[in-house]
């Protein structure tokens, strides 16, 4: 490892951790208290700038870190290297490593044996209950940031192997409204463009699902003057995405117009052989959901008859009847894995990562009480991320008065009407 | 009651009816089944055109019917009449009544000894808890369609007195995106507007509270190039507020620059002496929460040397410095009791009311289990609202294939990888 | 005339001059200096709060005016009585008054031998032409705030009988930008809603037009989740409307499955019989362009088995297949006809008369030099005004440095380059 | 120059001419008329795949033409080397060059003696008037596709040295609706995201100059949730940003609370000493004007004790009093010179290319008529090209019948009635 990579991570770090103002506000409340002295915490997530800021807090706060890289591609070795020069950090992450690589990767991390495991889609968790079930007993609890690993925790839990507390951190106001809607819906929109070079502005962009990554991408995409049309499998959703102005269609029919695809759904196979089949040559597709399986590329390879990396980041398939359709990111997460990509957001992900930190101290804290299963972060430890953050951006906002307060518990005529 | 009277009245409930094609298909499926046969239901709400439709659907469903009128100033006559021509059909409401006049036709109403209300700020249950406590036993259960209702029986079961279930349809997708959002957003700056002869574009716009009712005018007045200040007691919905671009500030700052006020909370003395104190001549105050309430007029009463009501609907307070306070509608709601106003909308209503609809089915036939206190209504009873409502629209969507169901409830390694 | 009435109409001026600062300021400027000093001008508009706070203001400033009204459904009668207890100002309006009575007040005015016409549509200066030509000589000069009026001026110098100047007051940005896109996008939609009682949100809305007065209905309809199409016959228009996320359709497609129509060209015949044939049952039609002549109603009525008035200012015209389609305020205007209207907001209405008044001035002042036919307002007349507007605001703006300056006007190499 | 680079240089022509549709539909027309035979082209633009289908399309069309880059940082060396393979087409242009180099790659260009002169930002033209006179006689016209340019050529010909037609490309509702609207708006902000992996949500961005290409970086800046501040200098643009909603301010005040600062006046000094005094630690300041002369980064330069690279593309000036302010690409465009960048959208850039070749077929044949100064393109050439590209996107619109011709023409009583 040179100087040269050093430097290069902690410059990184620097930039990232100037825009990270909540990050800073725990560092100063936490780094003499140091709540998580002698626990072993296990990060596992894309290893770049911004995740270095929260592993050095954590660090700061007592514990000792290990990390590892939930994904190969976006994993950035000089913020390796300059993280693994602190004290109480260890990791395993590689860029460009092989998936048996990274199997091995996350194996040796489980084998520090972590009480707390900070987790991403619950990879980790999985592979510990699958592969290491003696490690288990030492597990405090789970914390968990993304859709995907809170539905995999409750698969868990309902097959009954979830032996300890897990907290749905990506089940709250704070994570969905900002890590989902503007993390997500600028970052993919973002990479996207600067992969492909087009313009969004009057262009048909098919938006498959409308929760929380949807809606961002959708509105996002409105703004800068495309015409959204979104599929859904909820009617409510449906309905709300019809009442916002946007057109709802099943994805056989929404094909037959779409410039562009983007998938948020969180499921596997949104797009497949039978869409493949009418869409417009040139489709541009993207997943920005959470994993490849989103879209069936292996179905489009089975019908096309060449393809080739036409820009760095687009996989041009030429069907059989001269109609290509082009694969953004191999169908990795286009705002995570696009070449062009830095990741989320930094301010995105310094809330998500405080409510990783805040919920793991809840968990250290209650474990007794919360007992196995998944939980909901409570309220208040949720409105204190919000809290930290509008006080680094200067807002202050209104209390109630106890006239207010006793209002909201009335009921009886006398006590409802005004003075 | 005259024929002209009549004929009017019916006009109006045609053109309700035709666009409310929810209740089309409600009447299609019960009107034979007559699930509400011998029932007799209460219903308490703005009456007139829309409300009409929702009652005529009910009687057509079994339900024996009596309707009053929650407020005075919203009832039309002529509907009134047109109603009591109907079979099965009751109702105490008259427009202009005064506040004793409403206490006794809400009486007169209960003494038909109601199984099921369908309630609006859960007036009739409080009065009916309050007052009538004979009554009480007869009650099967209550269907409440506004944040505050749902929080007065949360206070009233807290206080022990909630001895039936009652279902909070305000609390569903199903009426907080439609009813409150696009409802009360639309119909609150469209009677301001007509109200007041003023353009929105330009003006600085300050919304107290960012709940459902909040967003829905604070991102309709930015969509006609309003600039809004938001204030929040919730640092939540404060910062979802400040990454969706609007001002957020306490309101003693908000009402230095402010053109234009509405408040939304559902609380009390939201705009008060200390704010009238600094906000500039000729603001314009209005209210599109649940009462008048929200607004201190008394205090703004006090400070002023006098007022006139300079156009229909507006008061004008002089204050003792000159400077000119407008209030709207005396602070009652805007989009409902503005000289202009004919109620929300009526798509909206017609959303609204079947979830009434729904709810008090699910409540008659799940009472027993569902026992004393405050529900929530399932989620499939909201979902197959939405469902109708698509339908009518001629919208059709997704549905999950068996494999994507499955991956919905996978975890393990092996089952979570694409093919 | 009573008491009553003149106290209504003088309140109404009292609102209308409290929020129209621009006229304020130009009362401030030029009652003392009375640059129209034994000038006749005869103004033709709708003659309410507004106008008639224009009328006051170019009295002040020396003028005797004599006014009438451009369309008998928006004269407000009270304030045509305030009107006429002011000193030098005369005038013909009367609310309800049939074609002929409106020509006979045209007339009237006429007979004054006006110096300056402050037109609208051009009617005064076409009926003067066509009828009155001994009083041709007097005028010295027209100044229009319509684009059909501009249409109209130009097609008259073509035919070589406008002998003196016109000033295309509508073809200017604070104009267009103002009146037409804010101005009739508000009104047009707030009337709308307000007549017929629907949601806009959820809504197919049909813009006839991607002018200024199309683009600001448009924006403001997709501004509140309406999905909007727009019809054009100008490919440059039609391609900026489908760069800003609008579907763009011939209004043959486009009638197929539009919920709202509106129509915006200032052309004839925008929706006609082989548009009405395909519409769906319940379409609603509206008129925001100039005349109701943009949509052939006679063709509809002739297709039609019969009509009623199913709410205040909606035709239901009803098809031989039972179709209904709704026309609102019988194609006249849905932003000044509608029964709720109250006409364009004031503030856009303080901008637009006050160009008319500082091109009056610049006319009156410059009418040598200008000669037969129409010309553009100079830019600095037009930005004189919109100075005046924020300085009301109290918005201040930066200037150009010399360095800035010289900047501007250089190309040589050295010259270009930074220091 | 390897196999690898000309094979690289091709994949980027294939990928940016498959999404230029317009270029395709000149190739089909004029490849067989060639209605440049024998004409000497010079393009003087960014040398990357989509100026290169621009220039294979104006050989295509007959000419011969030699191109250079007009930056150096914007050069693609491989798609120098694929379009050096042309027949026809002859090029100076190199990725990295110095000033002084990119001075002699002008000057080769222009040994060729071009009888056209496709120029940007007129850096061809002034090079020509100013240091090779003599080459002058040979030159027919001059096309000019920037704001910049435009009003150089303007400056030329008040200082009587234009002795040939210019044709300013630029002033077209067809050049600035989308290439400076969408196109610059879309790509400054994606590159300034990329480059800074920020979020715009929330972010206080200060827009200077609400011109097209201000108007779209703040509409889209605001569309994804960013508060936007306007400085302007014209009041009319800046009442019209107010009515948009947005805040209107001098810069002096507009730099106490800014994250991000974009320039886009084509002025110099926007940002200066007196601003950077000002400004928060860690602001953000951008340029996506014309020239890097928009911001002073020289002031900026003497007032800080220290500049480091932090990310690439950021230099970061740290002020004596701790504050940092990042500028990025050096204050150069950042929407082409951004690490991150590939330039302008490619649709876009294949309508204001068209626009060129339209332009410069106009110029040719029309250039006799013209005569020496700056023209405006007809209406019916850019329209022309409008038309091509809706023709690409099957859009088809309406048009005026006879009836509603004569329509537009008509001014008297009797015919401007409907039947």
């Amino acid at each position: 490892m040179s100087q040269a990579e050093l430097d290069s991570g902690r410059r990184k770090l620097d930039w990232a951790r100037s825009h990270m103002p909540v990050h800073a506000e725990l560092r100063r409340r936490y780094s003499e208290q140091r709540p998580f002295d002698g626990v072993t915490i296990a990060v596992g997530s894309h290893i770049e700038a911004k995740t270095g800021v929260f592993i050095e807090t954590l660090a700061a706060a007592g514990a000792d870190v290990v990390f590892t890289n939930s994904v190969s591609a976006t994993t950035q070795d000089d913020v390796v290297a300059a993280l693994l020069q602190l004290q109480h950090v260890q990791g395993y992450a590689r860029h460009g490593c092989s998936d048996n690589e990274l199997h091995e990767l996350h194996l040796q991390t489980l084998r520090h044996g972590p009480q707390l495991i900070l987790d991403d889609a619950a990879e980790l968790t999985a592979l510990m209950l699958d592969q290491c079930p003696d490690l288990r007993p030492r597990v405090l609890g789970v914390c968990e940031q993304t859709s995907t690993g809170v539905q995999r925790l409750q698969a868990m839990a309902r097959d009954g192997v979830l032996s300890f507390p897990a907290l749905a951190v990506n089940d709250t106001p704070m994570k969905h409204d900002f890590d989902n809607v503007h993390g997500t819906g600028e970052s993919a929109l973002t990479n996207l463009l600067a992969v492909t070079n087009l313009l969004l502005a009057g262009k048909r962009v098919v938006v498959a699902g409308f929760g929380y990554c949807g809606q961002g991408v959708a509105y996002k995409a409105q703004g800068w003057g495309a015409r959204v049309t979104i599929t859904e499998i909820d009617p409510r959703k449906a309905l709300r995405a019809h009442m916002a102005g946007f057109e709802v269609a099943p994805m056989t029919d929404a094909v037959r117009n779409g410039d562009i695809y983007i998938t948020t759904t969180g499921n596997r196979d949104v797009l497949r052989r039978e869409h493949f089949e009418y869409m417009r040559d040139g489709a541009v597709i993207a997943n920005a959901g959470h994993f490849h399986v989103e879209i069936a590329v292996h179905e489009l390879q089975a019908m096309a008859r060449g393809m080739r990396e036409v820009r760095p980041g687009i996989s041009e398939y030429e069907l059989s009847d001269g109609r290509r359709i082009n694969v953004v990111a191999h169908a990795n997460l286009v705002n995570l894995a696009a070449p062009t990509s830095m990741g989320h957001p930094i301010e995105v992900m310094d809330q998500t990562f405080a409510m990783q930190f805040v919920a793991a101290l809840y968990l250290l804290q209650h474990r007794a009480r919360l007992g196995a299963g998944v939980h909901a972060l409570p309220t208040e430890v949720d409105a204190e991320v919000a809290a930290l953050k509008l006080a680094s951006l200067g807002i202050s906002i209104d209390r109630l008065s106890a006239t207010q307060q006793d209002y909201i518990h009335a009921w009886r005529i006398g006590d409802i009407q005004s003075p």
